[in-house]
């Protein structure tokens, strides 16, 4: 897709219209502090694999509502020593898949947590995670799961799950408490905000294409699936539009990033119908956090960086964590 | 789409190669005992439509876990003595709508009762209906929601709550509980043969174009949604296959057809890649009772027959109910 | 499709540079005056349906040059005084259709007339009216028939038609002439404004999502059919534009809805790419009629309002005829 | 598109199903006579083109109804003598086009004259040509306008245009009617093969991959346009099937292929999916000339040879006139 | 393709962003200076062709590198005495194809020379000129091969081939060097601006949607092929953008446009989406030669004006020639 | 896509009709020949890739024509004493990309040596290898290419290039040649084929999905692409199909899967488009070697088993090997 979005010099202005709830903060307090309740109970059962540089770890922790949240924990073959830990998300639709599919980080030195994602993980990769909470009239998807309250909305549970995953994470002896990175690509990314708005003292984040944010740009912009399902429920439920944007506004990737603080990679890419460049840019510039960097990538759709921004994110790492290293 | 399925005379006689499940009787048997632990609680209030020559009512009452139901009574305006009532059930990813869509069956002065589909109506038309159940890993849509177990698998609850409406519709005054016919497109067609093997004293059923029949057959033939919706699952999660078709073999509807014994008026079309035509008359022949037929459509995808098939009805139906007249 | 139209609220204040053609009345009288040379001849003939609620009449009138057209007229059973009268015309490609198909009018208490549309009626719906007239070489469909001159234009025999088919309407012994409403979707909603602006004494007229307004910026902003008719036609014959554009401007619902006065509702979609929302804002703007109102939808595409659109109406018509009610 | 018809080895014995009406060559017979009623009035304009090589002509003749039909009539550059003379007959949607576009035949030293066909050429190339007839509810095109009736269908008149334009050719000094060749692509091949089989004695056709053969194969093989025309009529009109396919075996190629004599050179192509090979080769099989011959490309779609079947019919047509040139 | 560039008053003075690089004529002179220390070795061979009215001979000549280069040579049959000669370059993908499909220019008058295009002739046409060169890493197609560096860019050999085409048609004792002309479609055109723009005495040129235009543009507005080539480039060699654009600022049409001085006849298309007319116009308004004229298709995609282009350029070319014929 | 080939019984059966060319043992034999005589000169350079548990190496070797050819190598960081190696080659498109984007191989135990494809590498992952051979006309893409010549086709360069790849990577200490697996997905799962049956001592080979087997079937069966660039090429070149199946004889999976002897385990998913499952198991029955299994995946496409097949080599190969270890 060519050039769709506004123009390079308009992105690095670009602001959302989305008006932040006033019970902002205190929703979240509330919701994750409702979750907290519940014992964590992070467990992590070696499995085999075949392979041999790394140790693979099932995990299973306890997420919102204490509902089972599984994972992968991964460090270098033979760890003795905490590492920092690379917490990750997973992209819409798909699951932790197979723990041999998840070699990058690990291999590059980092304790590695993947949350898989809950009633997800049917789409492209295998998910184990069951949702027991059901929802009212939805368009297929999980993007209008209880849409029409905030205390309903399918996000409140999975970002709930996330910053618990960080929590669960941060348990295992092999990690580094203190250097917590959060990372993910596209659901993954939007996750990653959330947890950098709601976790406070993360080491670094780096939300790569970052989906779930700008609702308010983002429903009119595109007709791509995931954003489309709004667009979907909407054009059925006519009479909704300010109730949906009311809850989604809870749940804006604009609203977490101004909370966040750690530094920070993102990526975008100018091509992405899927989400688009301007709706990672105005979470870009919300992010309070000061070191902040973004890379653009002019051709490329929602894609975007694929490895050239894994081997950026590998080169920005240990500088972004530098100051962060655990004292012994 | 041109012809894509088996030619019309191998069709009339196709046989689903699904093979029955020795409990499926108990299956049903103890799912239907455990819902009917739930007091009906049907309640009917009546709804300012704008209509004049129709009364309509808002319905609600307890389906599957005793969860609330929702749906619409409509009956002639003034109507004083009891009808013959026709239950309706609806396409997949739409909901109950609004009231003064539904006109058809009433205008031909027959009570009739549509039952909103749990979970559904934001993909089309309004649904109103919760569905409280979770669960675990789905790909998007509704057909693979608890597929790798038939006691979780969504369908168990619809049907559920669909054989419910009818007890429901049955209760009201002006429903003539011994003429009730099920009816419904697709999805809704799926339901009536449900209905019609699992209801023992319909006066008669007629399913159109009914999808969820013949698995085997329909999830490998076609690539359109929702029967696909199988086969993302599979592709994904691919050693499942045969843990799948076990669960889709207690909800397909040729085991229910070969519990049917009302009247019956079957429809289905040539160039249907929905729900391929040789899926359908699986199910037809499957289908015990005596009295049956089906229209073929040939030039038709799966808007079947539409007003066509409408009116094939309202000449069929007071003749299938012939038999059946309430003693007065 | 996301929005592609201008922002609203440019929209609120668009127009059409459409030039209305000096002689535009005086071709419309005479075209008017030569068609009522004919006997209208308006026959109504009862046919049997199956419904119960409604009585309903298949009717023949003479239309433009004297050309039998046909449609269907519906009234509550039982009617003995005249009502107010919905006459509605029909979507591009579809006919009048079979006579349980179109309930809603009549179920709310209106006398209802549906006029068939001569020549079209075997795409989507059917149609029992011939088109007696030739063509020069035109595009597939009924947009660029005679497009080359406006007395060979389709469309100058159609308006004229549903001028005739609101004289027929009237004529009925049912039907209050003092409450005349004209009503329509897309190419209905088109030819409702056509008839709005030449019938001077209409109660009320209804166009949503209409076709046939702005042709300068229709058939330059989509591609989708029917508008694109005009841009095939021109892509070949590619000298003719100022001669197509000429022709077409006898027939720009902008110039009619210049001429409306009876109280208006209309509607329009934001994400409708057969008839842009800019193209209906350009008719609404023009429209002469002081009250005047338009729901916007902004999710829908060429759907529009659907049901919702037609709770708009059932709410807002019986007060627009208020002042219209016939003295007796 | 891939192989999807019949393998080839098939596609050798293939034979239509259609039934020849019993009073096909009445049909025939009295049309013929009837248009021959009106004087052919074949006119021929000189033109200027632009062109030195060669000299154009605009032709006018009464077609079926005495309807004014128009062609082109090109020859060589100062020729005296008559010239072999080729009609040649459009695809389906266009028209005569501009006169430089039309070089093959006469530069290769034959007299060409090409018809323009009634109402077509608004699509691809630009047509001069009225169809004065109007219609009953047809689908977009011409490929159903007046299908429920065979005096009323649209190739009545065409198929009676291309007999007159033969004679218009024949009429001209420099065309040696005894040496008249038919020919034409697509649409142009089925007007090929109905001249062929209507005027006796032609020298040579040459059909490639003709339209309008094997109707009841092809209307339900392919959804390609125009074969689809039909089945999009009979989506709608659902209770037609048998009177449309009536209407149609006056008009199917392969009863026109029943009664060629002249030497004949087919073309078809393996992955056409708009003249299928088997309805090409139903056609071929069905010709009655004893010399007579196909091209087979295999790769290709309904481009079929294109400029190599050129060639192909460059090569042999001056063979397959040898026994026929004109004795002076 | 509906409207999607910018509106014809601002592409009536659109500029390109292309820098052109300080070594441009360098670049060029070095280029052609070596590509004629090869002999030209221009031969002409008589071929059969059917064709009466003109004479076509098969033309090898040597092109970049001493390459042997394919062309067709055309004249009118018997010609004595030198005429205009018109080189032709062909579109994008296509070969020289089979000589009978290239009537035009010498069926009015002018020897005509079609240059094949190396490498290409596999994808609509045939052609039959090796590229013996070959290529880093290059996206399927001809755009990328060799773009990361100006002296390997695939364009530098055929820019070069078409200069020494216009001096192998010059070679020729019936060309009329004085009355030299350049024309050509899509890549044809822009292989026309590069001649235009290297053969300083060319006596007019007339490109056709030329393509090869504005490169940063045209790579950033459209997806169609071939300029997406570039963008897939770029999507997987995403730290190359510099280097790729400065390569092909080498090869922009803009600035061989800005060295062109003979009569120029340009075409564009608003609807053009494979060369969007700002980088026709880009080109156009580039061109330093006074007497240019440009033709505006306003509903035509990449066929832009077709035959009626052919026809203004009959027309025109005679004027233009009219100040450059021949001394005798 | 749903089923489309021939069902799973037959496809077990399922014989290529593929002639073996008399010569074709020669034509490798001279080739490999003619390669081995230039001096292999492979060279592994150490290359920083921010993973520490491997360690990687750029790659450069001799490949056809002595041209370098890339790669990359990687063992688990520390390795000291030779490991089995898997030699495993990439999809059509791609190239070696960005090292840390293959880490499976390594990771598990074993040297891992990738192979750059010549040419290819701008269409999803970066190449880094020249293909300095050039071309007669091809269609886009590369399986066309000098496709009228064995001598001159590209996979002739491509399968050297890993029969030598092979040699580089048993060249290197850390690989225990004894133990040399090849293995690729696609075109890769193509080129393992073709090295199964040119390099006699290999251990196991893992071809899967692969690509380029069974092409007289492969190129009628389906319009994918690559395979689709055959049709493609003769859709424009009509006259050259018995040539080009010639070459693609020397070339075909078949042929060298009848000389392949080592443990294999292939791949296959029923609803592959791309390399359809009968053109696979042509391949796979005709197989030499004893040892073989096939992996059939119901409801993938040409993403195949994915990393399922990753879980099941991993399983498998300890196996395969256990016979092979390198005696010490």
């Amino acid at each position: 897709m060519a050039l769709f979005d506004l123009p390079l010099d308009q992105l690095r202005d670009r602001r959302s219209s989305s008006a932040e709830p006033a019970d902002f903060d205190q929703f979240w307090t509330d919701t994750l502090g409702q979750a907290r309740q519940y014992a964590l109970d992070a467990r992590f059962e070696r499995v085999p694999t075949g392979l041999t540089t790394l140790d693979t770890y099932d995990v299973t922790f306890a997420g919102f509502g204490g509902h089972p949240v599984k994972g992968w924990f991964t460090v270098p073959a033979g760890t003795a020593e905490p590492l920092p830990v690379v917490v990750e998300f997973v992209g819409y639709g798909g699951g932790r898949g197979l723990p041999h599919t998840h070699l990058l980080w690990a291999s590059a030195g980092y304790a590695h947590f993947l949350m898989d994602t809950r009633g997800q993980g049917a789409g492209w990769s295998a998910g184990h995670t069951e949702d027991p909470v059901g929802s009212s009239p939805a368009s297929p998807g999980f993007l209008t799961r209880g849409i029409e309250d905030p205390y309903d909305f399918y996000y409140r549970r999975v970002f709930t799950d996330a910053v618990r995953a960080v929590e669960a994470a941060r348990s295992h002896p092999l990690a580094d408490a203190s250097r917590t990175v959060a990372a993910g690509i596209s659901q993954g990314g939007g996750i990653t905000l959330a947890v950098g708005g709601l976790v406070p003292d993360l080491a670094a984040i780096a939300p790569d294409v970052p989906f779930l944010c700008d609702f308010p740009r983002a429903v009119t912009l595109t007709d791509t699936l995931p954003y489309r399902e709004v667009g979907t429920y909407l054009s059925v439920h006519r009479d909704r539009r300010a109730r949906v944007l009311d809850t989604l506004a809870y749940f804006d990737g604009v609203h977490f990033a101004a909370r966040g603080r750690a530094p920070a990679l993102f990526s975008t890419a100018l091509e992405d119908e899927t989400c688009p460049p301007s709706t990672v840019f105005a979470a870009f510039n919300a992010y309070a956090g000061e070191d902040k960097q973004i890379e653009v990538y002019d051709f490329n759709g929602h894609e975007g960086g694929g490895p050239y921004q894994q081997a950026a994110q590998l080169r920005w790492l240990p500088g972004a964590l530098a100051g962060n290293k655990k004292e012994e």
